[in-house]
């Protein structure tokens, strides 16, 4: 271990120093490879995942956009965010100096890959590629579900290195024994960032061993969370069938192992939200199970669910029983929104193709049942224009609450864009002021430094 | 403490809501109280502080730029950090909704102000004036070394909080009993970040507490730092006796109480040295000592200051004799980078009127005793055109051990302006992807979130 930290430590101090031109190509090039080997990869990801290889596709292509967006992003400059202030020698009572400022990497970055993107969030997924843009060198923990997908991966990305003569610190592909071994790398002062995407469980242990350590690092943990709907009373009236198609399509997608997954659905008793609940359950019954990521995750999800539903009066409402093997049933549970206000336990995720209708007497007990949930990635709010009064004033909870507020849509398709939030306050992340998606995905591993009354002939190219 | 805590959260509910404007002018009409209020100030905080009326105008005016500046910010809105991604609905495979993000307050901010700076670093210093630009209520612990510069400050924030008909909850005031207070501050829910300026002891301790929260906060801990200067060979010859003077100057100023006091001078051997030195001391030796901030802060002064003199072969080479009471008395010692070198307790801060020199063998052992050293406010390399080669691979080292680095001056002077960065590599802060000073100072008490197929007539007003 000390080895591979130290030559990932030299990889640092070389990529500081590397045209951005050589970093951007090393992206480039990458994402050339994982086209070149498509067939591979997604066979492999696809037998050691359960995922068909049509919703690998989607996935190995968002990858690759995400290594040519930040390689475009290295070559532009943007993420430097460069200030130019300029001196006033004549000020009083003291001149003004010249002062400019940049960002530069913080390190070398530990990233913890996700079960459920075994490329777009693992090896090469964002965390890796935004360290990368940043100059900083990766240390990628191997997922166990995934290995062979990984290392093949890791082939490619080893293959880039050596072609564009980068450091071989530049990405180490480790898979750890044991839990004693990720806390030696999560504690080891050459580890600068810590990026997890994964359950709340894994991301608090490895935000604990981070405490432990003399210096404080950055830790961005992305653990998922219920991502609340509220399906507001004009809408269910105009549209519940059609709400209730997209959103049997947003649950039970990729088995609903997504961490945007909507597990709760928040709306008004009444006649429309009952023909919504039956048009729901009608096409969740519909749906075939298929086999979940791992066994361990499917173990979870039944856990999980068998523990909601053996809570007092909540109560199934879908009969979806095409379940064998680890299949995950796809099921939809409802309760009154007094009982699930005072169960804590009813305001956690369960991973998987569950979600949960809490019924509310009226819009006080709707914002209130939505006042008991921390914080969350996403909140969405399904609307017609007769709810905007009551739609303003849960959008600015929502605000509060959620990375991202989803109008008249699913939460599930992350864009990979700048105005992106894949994030939140916790627990759905360890901070909220950064997002796990997008092109500013790149600040959480930089920080700045100012330079000043600099000679030109000392410049950094960058600020030239 | 609940009952103010209660009433901070509420306030940041209406503050989220409140427009710019009115926030605006609050900024405005507190720093108008500090102008017509001046003379009252002025003698309370030199009477509670030590530090002389017209260093204190300085601060004065300082904060109250800080206070307008910030005031122009939450107008113009930068701070807002402002994306649009526009919708594309023919895209395939799936079609791109449109997506807006700004940024939000975080929630109400515990501020622990400094003793070496009782207006532009305490009640309505930069810590304060950050977090209320971002629409986030403060709870300040009044620093307990100038009670009655607080109180006289707090009595202008409250009369003009009324005015502006802001809540109550805005700005709270509270002077905490004991440590266990504090520790019930930094771990209570409401509260969801914490700025501190003070020592890496009292700074740490706050940071400690904040881990034993459930959830996480950022804390931003500005803790001090040894400040290094290089000398580099070519302008020690040139200009031995001019750069004495100036940073005989940055050593002495304010009794040397500045987190970026310049505590340790790094040379080469030789006539050169011998003679910047001899200028150094000759010009120390004049300076009149001055009352400290406080006993303690003496106590530590002349604590510190004689562990470091009592390390092998460190030597004083002035002999200022001027201290009596708690006058600091300035003084400047020499070792060999050899000692220097395996002497950890040498690198760390004397907080006041103290610098050691650390004389090198060769470029080699320069660049090694600089690389011994921690994470650093400020690093300042003093050089010639002929020394720019040294200077550049010193350079390359400075950016990623400092939040700034400084050329041909002196550290101590920190410009409130956009490019400046007053924080940097841990022990220096707890955080360096942040500022303490400056408009982006903002960042660590903001967070983004995005807004995804908002119907206009929802849309919140900073995003139309």
């Amino acid at each position: 271990m000390e080895n591979f930290l130290q030559s990932s430590l030299a990889a640092f101090k070389i990529l500081q120093q590397t045209a951005p031109e050589i970093k951007a190509k090393l992206l480039n090039d990458i994402a050339d490879a994982i086209d070149e080997n498509k067939a591979a990869i997604l066979s492999t990801a696809s037998s050691e995942s359960n995922l068909p290889e049509p919703r690998l596709e989607v996935e190995r292509g968002r990858t690759c956009f995400q290594l040519r967006m930040m390689s475009a992003e290295i070559v532009n400059g943007n993420w430097l965010r460069k200030v130019v202030d300029v001196a006033i020698p004549d000020r009083t009572p003291f001149p003004k100096p010249e002062i400019r400022k940049m960002h530069v990497g913080i390190g070398p970055i530990l990233v913890f890959g996700a079960s459920n993107f075994p490329l777009a969030y693992s090896t090469i997924g964002g965390d890796s590629v935004s360290a990368l843009a940043a100059g900083c060198p990766v240390i990628y923990k191997v997922h166990p579900s995934h290995p062979k997908t990984s290392h093949l991966i890791n082939d490619l990305i080893q293959s880039a290195v050596k072609k564009n003569d980068l450091p071989e610190g530049t990405f180490i592909h480790y898979e750890a024994k044991d839990f004693d071994e990720v806390k030696q790398l999560v504690q080891h002062p050459i580890v600068k960032g810590v990026g997890f995407t994964g359950s709340y469980k894994g991301g608090m242990a490895i935000y604990k061993y981070a405490q432990e350590r003399r210096e404080p690092i950055p830790v961005f943990c992305e653990m998922g969370s219920v991502n609340p709907v509220m399906l507001l009373p004009e809408a269910l009236k105009a549209k519940a069938e059609q709400w209730a198609t997209n959103y049997c399509g947003s649950i039970t997608n990729s088995v609903g192992q997504f961490c945007t997954n909507p597990g709760m659905l928040l709306a008004i008793k009444g006649p429309e939200l009952d023909q919504f609940i039956s048009s729901l359950t009608e096409q969740i019954n519909k749906i075939t199970a298929a086999p979940m990521l791992s066994q361990s995750i499917y173990d979870n999800y039944e856990h999980r669910k068998k523990e909601v539903l053996s809570q007092s009066n909540v109560t199934v409402v879908s009969d979806n029983i095409t379940g064998q093997g680890t299949c995950g049933t796809p099921t939809i549970a409802k309760v009154e929104a007094s009982d699930f206000i005072n169960n804590s336990l009813l305001h956690e995720e369960v991973f998987g193709p569950f979600s949960i209708v809490v019924a509310c007497d009226d819009e006080a007990q709707l914002a209130q049942a939505y006042d008991v949930l921390e914080g969350q990635l996403t909140t969405s709010i399904i609307c017609e224009s007769d709810d905007y009064a009551l739609a303003t004033s849960l959008m600015e909870k929502a605000m509060h609450k959620s990375g991202r507020v989803v109008f008249n849509g699913i939460p599930t398709g992350v864009e990979v864009t700048t105005a992106m939030v894949h994030g939140g306050p916790f627990p759905s992340s360890t901070d909220s002021r950064f997002t796990a998606v997008g092109i500013e995905a790149i600040n959480r591993w930089t920080r700045p430094v100012s330079i000043q009354n600099c000679p030109l002939d000392l410049m950094p190219n960058a600020l030239l």
